[in-house]
């Protein structure tokens, strides 16, 4: 009985894989891992091995793909994966809200999802990363203190009764809410938040990217509390983020003066631990890399974390996958 | 930076987790690690880790929460579990369609799914199934030769809508095919598929359940063959499944003949190697456990069963949790 080699879908080599990606989607379909049925990697050991099937229900044996997927390099090499695929969402949906904070936006992010509504993702940006994205783009959102883009997708009937349903939701808690823009202004606004760390960087020169996650029903307050921090170290942030999934990414510019790095050093550590301490993580989707290497033990459990250096072991026992990385 | 103590959203305690359950409504829904945030779990060195924490967007270090559900206790004993939520669908519908053959079923699933639905579950039942059924549930179901429910869940208005579109698209390969049945009348047929085990084993006294997947692909292909593999040894067997993910579970009569066991044996190793070399899998829900455990190494590839091995002992050095299972 020997298994049939696997008939990859999809050729896929690099970091979606490497760190488990995340995005903006994954409010309502998952996360990178949960797409990938089997792998083919490489090992410190020099051995290759072959992971899963073409099976989305397989437990034959441990969980060996979604150990690689998201391992960033430094279990071995992924040279092929196995995805599943989904239909292409039938119809989309786009509601475009302004806030007078950051903070009511993540109120009004909450109380779509309590409303039982799953969008395909909830996207916000602060008034200084508006204020660089208009800049670029010409929006006219030089003055908006927060935005929010909803975007629902799946079968036609049910996006238009949502499209409808959000935007009554938002209708309370917003400046002004939108939900009948025209096609090349609701892509100009997402083309937008795609590009606004582009547009930070275009302006600032240089950018230290941030990526917490929180529970959403911490989402306001972490929102409250970056901006606090930074003023207490004398720093300028701009925040947006996959603000469904509580996933944010608070930006500092570097602005050449002395002592800038430890200060965001420092606020940087204060945010991590925050995010840890209301039961999120410190890194949402861009991964620990060499960056937050020294923050990970503290923020895992310590047998986690020991656990996590065991198994390195077993797939890396010389210490040559991606080194100086993660653990 | 202490991290907080997960907070359980539900407490769970059981094998659903140790085996990374599955069921009907895995098609839709994904299996059970998609909805695992962390865990607490004791492992085989008597230490107790934390994984995981409250944001699904979470990739600080390696799976261990991946690692640990679906390892049927040989890592660690779950002590607790975080679980992402979702609202509770508003709508189901059912369509139920019956046919000349599980393979004109099989062949039937295939094209729903190619036509871009998915439903929350596709159930079917052969003509042995539908026999013992009746015989519990008397549905007027004793001479039909294979029943599909398909069952829909979702938005209110997108329900409708794909009731009517899986209506029309089964209305063509089916013998019979039904959307307006009375609300007890489905529930009759969902209790009856979910009570298949149960009819069968009070026919039969014993049963053999198997659990394999395939390809959807290859649904009608397998089906075909379990039956020519059962006559090949003499041998009565009912085949039912979770058919929207190509989960199959042919179910062998023990009718207390001679050399019955062996001959029940021969033909679940050829179930089994035909499954994997069609590209899926020997345990698709129910796990390795015992009974499989010496199939095991055949069905995956030799490097990563090794490294299964490997992992089992970082875990479990003295091997003294559920011994005997998995490996």
């Amino acid at each position: 009985m020997a298994p049939r080699p696997l008939q990859p879908s999809h050729q896929f080599i690099g970091g979606n894989l490497a760190t488990n990606a995340g995005g903006p989607s994954c409010l309502k379909y998952g996360v990178t891992r949960h797409w990938v049925l089997g792998v083919r990697a490489v090992l410190g050991t020099g051995k290759e091995i072959r992971t899963g099937s073409l099976s989305h229900k397989d437990v034959a044996g441990y969980d060996l793909t979604g150990l690689l997927v998201g391992s960033e390099g430094t279990l071995g090499i992924l040279t092929e994966a196995t995805l599943r695929l989904a239909p292409i969402p039938e119809a989309r949906g786009t509601v475009v809200a302004t806030f007078p904070s950051l903070e009511d936006a993540a109120l009004a992010v909450q109380q779509v999802r309590q409303a039982g509504i799953t969008p395909e993702a909830m996207e916000f940006m602060d008034g200084a990363t508006l204020s660089a994205v208009d800049d670029a783009f010409s929006l006219g959102l030089q003055n908006v203190q927060a935005l929010l883009l909803v975007g629902l997708s799946g079968h036609r009937l049910a996006v238009a009764q949502e499209t409808q349903d959000v935007y009554r939701l938002l209708e309370k808690g917003s400046l002004r809410v939108d939900l009948g823009l025209e096609k090349n202004e609701i892509e100009r606004l997402w083309l937008a938040r795609r590009s606004a760390f582009g547009s930070l960087a275009r302006r600032a020169g240089n950018l230290w990217v941030e990526d917490i996650s929180v529970p959403l029903s911490s989402l306001a307050t972490m929102v409250r509390k970056i901006d606090l921090i930074a003023q207490k170290h004398d720093l300028l942030v701009a925040t947006l983020g996959h603000a469904g999934d509580g996933n944010l990414h608070p930006q500092f510019s570097l602005r050449g003066e002395p002592d800038e790095e430890d200060r965001i050093k420092e606020a940087i550590e204060e945010i991590v631990s925050l995010a840890v301490s209301l039961g999120g993580t410190l890194t949402g989707e861009h991964g620990v890399g060499q960056e937050k290497r020294d923050l990970l033990p503290s923020a895992l459990d310590q047998g986690a974390y020991k656990t996590m250096e065991e198994i390195k072991k077993v797939f890396d026992p010389l210490g040559i996958m991606n080194p100086g990385k993660v653990l």
